[in-house]
């Protein structure tokens, strides 16, 4: 049994990552730590887990943990984890941060896009970016793994084929990303007030999202050279569920059906990543609660651009179940453990 | 293994039943038989299912299915599961009915209230009325079980402490029940589009629904006497989620803990009902995809009433979860057995 | 025209308010206060007044306001408004208080149930309770009015024709209520943010909601006698209805059609109370964004039980609609003024 | 007064329309025709407008009701109306079209786009082009009115500025464009159903949604020279709204500040044009039940692109409500008659 400890249990990523946990035939939840509400126990923050886990949530630090888990797992908001990573406690456990401190490779880009200063630079090389299907080898044999963004997965899954084959203009490619609520975190504000977000649809961070970068890093590590694009991300009124719309100028002569069959066969050996036929999209229902990726493209001839359509669930496949996914691939257990329930499309 | 068929497979019911058997790992999904989409791929109904199982729907009827399956359950509307049901069949297969056909002992009483004719009561006496956690003991030896109606599950399981104990007048209990959409099936009519139920709230149904005599005979059952009560359904605008609020007034001086204890014992050694401590209460969230029955228990000094608040997911534990939790029964298997999921809180 | 202030012009109820009054051709709005964001621009809150009233919130007292304005209109939390009331306000202005400081004659019971001293209980007697449809001679004249709160105006309405006509057993209601999320207010908290409460459904409060006394204080003075009744309220993931759900024994032989008839000719000179005729019951999307109340009514002869549904927009009939209501009342124009609006449906 | 008819009363812009014109003081309904529910009374069908219009449905067609009414809305299918159009009937009556028969002013384009012959060729030219704010002078003189289409509206006033002032690349422009599910009107369909639309997210008709050559033809005609773009719709589990986020590549160098100033400066003496300061951006519940458009822009430096959000209330400014206005202008009364509501923001 690998023994696993979450630090930021509360949060809605870390909730979800308990939920996944526990029905995970190879682990066992030895500790979980909650800044806001340790000393309770998980069932009154979290109802749905009485008679389940009846667990009580401790103030513990990373340091503490480490000596009773093989995995520790982070779940804070971005700043708060590098400053707990050190030498010493890699060498006790594993970790796999499903924060933002270690996605940039580079200090002076993750610096200048979250306006804070990184506290660990020194692992920014090592740790892993922790996209299954792209970094697979590297995550099986790393020490600490940066979890992708929501958005990210679903925005560089979809586009991969297209920088790798060189199919696109890489100049032109826009994201127009939609997310829903849950994705804006379990914190108190206004605007995530039921009547202030309920029968409504909005743009924000247009130009300065954070999950621009990491996106731009990981299709241009794909393509050997720089990307630059567009992302702009919009409030969905639902709780679950990540949509990408994303768009580029053919720099070839492709139709839809050759598209699809080069997704496919791009993604061929992935479990994870399905691929739409015959001219049919993904919606986010159809991957709800579930691990998948899902990819529809169509190509354009009036306009000569290609548009790809991908679905993740923000929770599962933007969080908790890549987490899983990365830590499956870490301790050298199959890639799908714990992660194989079907969506539930209602 | 357990081979299992499904006949109407295609409905909501019969989707989430295939999505729980597929994650069973004691069952083997043999056939799935669809009116509508017979001759299509289960993804191309439910493209949640893409890659997972891509098995054909079949037209076949009951006497086919029965040859190949150690279960076949019944996902139909009213009066069309009645007439497929035979001596023949019962001897090779055992029958798990989600439809309404043998939930009422009496035939007058289901044709009274359901305005059809009864065209199998020779198996009325036979069929054992499937709540689990009531009639476990003739379930295990049942050929046919009728899986309780969504409303009735809820309704049942919050009262039956209260009518067993003789704590409250039975002459006054009224159940205003609240259901989400999904528990109108998946028909096309104009009430059910998106924008004639979103943002809306309604009562319908008053003084007939087809739930409430199944409600009175188990309830009576369990009291000796004939009860009849009040039962109003009304439509929350969410996908799952069935919450009852019952009301009775009380026959005796007893306090809410003590009531709260009361229902504790009397559940204790059920695993899906959950009784809620220290005067918190369910919510529908709090049992989401789950088999769970969340209960809680006040009384109002002021009226000397009781109110008993019971919360289930109308398709798992109002409908396909308490259907395998059946099968678990009827096959002596673990009765937990792919129904050992947390519910998702988001 | 009449000049208007209102003092805590930023909640849910202060901000529908405005844009009632801002349509009203009798109406000039002269002031409006905030303490959260007094300084700010009406616009800078809630963007739908951009471009249309561009009015600076002030931080001003009632007393200020009260040189300016013919009626001053208070939404403030229980407790802050009663402390602002005095003689010399009286004389210079008329108050509306949406609140609930002058709601209850009583002040013990006031104080019991809100848990707050009450800092003006010499104006409880004077103060008339402004629900307009039973009050309205009164309200004329008053000049301090306590507009009902959200739930009670749909329950008083629903059930006043039976207790005036001693149709039922008084000692047998029961109010089932359900409300959106906007009733809940724009305070931040947990249980108010969009993932904790979409797609969820839940009781709360029982026995001990607020607007318990009110109920009762009104329908016993149409019965003349003391009316004890159990109310129990929920909360609807939707932004604005209320729909309550009456139950009550019958006391004489009474269908459901005669019922109608009387409930019509009750309210046979009310423009905004709509009795459903032929069985059919109102929804809450009926009467959204309008100042009606809609009512249905059925007997059960199986339980001898007369069930009463009625729907409300919380915000309007609830809460600023009546309050301009009320507003005509006192100042001699027409009721029915700045509420002609047709409910929108979608 | 101006004599009103529509034919498609019953549609949700059809019903839309009947409440817009209802408060309209120089506005008197004099028919409804609908198809489905002729010989019923509209508050059977809409009961919202229950002892508010109880007008009965008729089936009577256009010749009928032009005899009878100085202007005939018609609100239907495409296809359905050009049939309808004649030179007798428009010397009896104006024509505002809300349909898409008379939008594009090339028949084969039409034809192309819709696949059906139109079978009123000989009216596309005289027809004018319904968007208010672009067509302002044409459209006082017209006999013949072709509404915009609900995408339409929000797409061209968003890219206008910037096509007309040559500030961007005409060959980038990429609209990606989300509405709620009224956008998809009251036909039965599964799509439509609330638990297969409530809680997702997805995209449709990519390359080929029939409001295409529409933003087309009229971005052409102010730019002077051909434009072919990028449109892609998407459904949003909201009742009504609709957001577009536009993208293109700036031509020159310029910041959103100067952007910005330049819209508000085009859009100078438009009412219902609401141009976004500061950085601020629309949500569509800020146009709500309202006939504004909201729009914000902004630069973004790295990519060298602007972005422009619109939002407008599909069913107002999107449908019935730039109806209304322009028969205002048809008329020569206020543009805003009866278009003087305040946005709803809850």
């Amino acid at each position: 049994m690998i023994k696993a400890g979450i630090i930021g249990a509360t949060g809605y990523a870390g909730q979800e990552l308990i939920r996944l946990l526990y029905n995970h035939t190879k682990v066992e939840i030895i500790h979980l730590s909650s800044r806001s509400y340790a000393g309770k126990k998980l069932s009154e923050v979290y109802p749905n887990f009485t008679g389940i886990l009846d667990i009580e949530l401790a103030g513990m630090d990373a340091q503490q943990m480490a000596d009773d888990c093989d995995v520790v797992f982070f779940a804070l908001p971005h700043g708060l984890t590098a400053g707990q990573i050190s030498e010493e406690l890699l060498e006790k456990t594993k970790i796999i941060d499903i924060g933002a401190d270690f996605r940039l490779k580079d200090k002076d880009v993750y610096e200048s896009w979250y306006k804070v200063k990184h506290s660990a630079p020194q692992f920014l090389k090592e740790a892993v970016y922790g996209l299954c299907e792209l970094n697979r080898e590297q995550i099986k044999n790393a020490r600490i793994v940066a979890n992708p963004g929501c958005y990210t997965t679903c925005s560089i899954t979809s586009l991969a084929p297209l920088v790798a084959n060189k199919i696109i203009d890489n100049s032109t490619i826009i994201i127009d990303a939609k997310s829903g609520v849950s994705g804006a975190g379990r914190s108190l504000s206004l605007p995530a007030l039921f009547p202030e977000s309920n029968e409504s649809f909005k743009a924000y961070g247009i130009g300065n999202h954070r999950h621009t970068p990491e996106i731009e890093q990981e299709l241009s590590s794909i393509s050997g050279k720089d990307i630059v694009l567009s992302f702009t991300p919009h409030l969905v009124p639902m709780n679950r569920g990540i949509l990408t719309t994303a768009y580029a100028s053919l720099a070839k002569d492709i139709n839809s059906k050759e598209l699809t069959s080069l997704y496919s066969e791009y993604y061929k050996d992935e479990k994870f990543i399905r691929i739409y036929q015959d001219g049919s999209l993904p919606e986010t229902r159809f991957v709800r609660n579930s691990n998948f990726v899902d990819i529809g493209i169509k190509t354009d001839p009036r306009t000569k651009r290609v548009i790809a359509v991908a679905a993740i669930d923000n929770l599962v496949k933007g969080a908790a179940g890549q987490a899983v996914q990365n830590m499956n691939l870490m301790f050298g257990i199959q890639e799908d453990s714990g992660l194989n329930t079907v969506p539930t499309i209602i």
